[in-house]
């Protein structure tokens, strides 16, 4: 099985499977193709017919994309993992939440991207961008309250790897966060499969 | 089990999950909330935390939100149904697409606006929109060729229902297709479901 991904660094994206992946610990090949470059588009289209990273192969050759896909299909096939709640209301928020991140914050997305090696508090801080921290800060706070943390439902799963990109972004902007978040941001910060991928991208030139 | 959902005319992501409740004959209450109006927000915020249609609100008073959260919820409920395909690779391909038409896409739907009452053929063409829907039909060939249609995966779907609102739009603006993708546009206008959507979209005034 291998996970075509871009930089770490930039690729938030990317950076959603492969935590779930690491986190649990499931053997996995490694592609990184670097964006941004002349090549870079027909070298994803070689493995991901979206065009896009991340994509999944599988040891047949079929190639799954979209992280949220992904990680389904791999919570799908490894049942022993609570990759999702095992309760059924809990996984049904950790899907609402987890759908809504897929699909929205598109704001905070522009001017608040994702690029680990960089340090810039204080900047990004669009009204836009604010809105949108406010939702997300709701959804954790909702969450933590609800199933006691640390994580948004008790262990680490999917749900909270799809907001570690978050997390780097209010790491490198520092925008002003309630003492939950900042605890939430700073316990998935030290997640071990959080923090290798922090390594990793801090060693990209 | 209550269905939270916008206008009819306009409400995409609202339809695709009562095409899939509607289709399988899941019984649900609608509450159908008129888009655009000064008291929609709030409105909407009685049933959904995030602030959008659709919304589920099950028996238990939970609220399950995203279209894509909702439908994975209804596919696990009602395993009786195949909402998704019942093989594993073809699963996979059907959430990648799926999540692919989730997050993507944001050019048609910006350009091509879904306004089932309204028939425009010939607008909405812009370069973008164009290259968006060159995938849509990228991404409809390659499923009907590897599962022999109707539908992308043999029988009506989540797939199907993700993609009806892209049907709604073809059917609006008449972009130049393929037979292939003219012919699944015909196929999906006419399952029943749609044509009931349709016809509750073009009463609304």
């Amino acid at each position: 099985m291998k996970l075509v991904i871009g930089d770490k660094n930039v690729s938030s994206w990317s950076m959603r499977p492969w935590l779930v992946l690491r986190h649990f610990a499931i053997p996995f090949d490694e592609t990184l193709i670097r964006l941004g470059r002349p090549e870079s588009k027909a070298q994803i289209l070689e493995h991901a017919p979206s065009g896009k990273v991340p994509c999944l192969v599988t040891d047949s050759g079929d190639a799954i994309w979209e992280s949220l896909a992904i990680m389904e299909t791999l919570a799908e096939q490894h049942p022993e993992h609570a990759m999702w709640p095992r309760d059924a209301a809990a996984r049904a928020r950790a899907r609402s939440i987890s759908a809504e991140m897929h699909a929205g914050f598109a704001d905070l997305r522009r001017d608040m991207t994702m690029t680990i090696q960089t340090h810039a508090p204080g900047t990004g801080r669009t009204p836009e961008a604010l809105s949108d921290i406010a939702r997300i800060e709701a959804i954790w706070r909702d969450c933590l309250s609800m199933y006691g943390g640390p994580f948004l439902f008790g262990e680490f799963g999917i749900a909270d790897a799809m907001y570690a990109p978050v997390v780097m972004r209010f790491n490198t902007y520092a925008p002003e966060l309630s003492d939950v978040s900042r605890g939430y941001v700073e316990c998935v910060t030290k997640v071990p499969a959080v923090a290798a991928w922090i390594r990793d991208a801090g060693d990209e030139r």
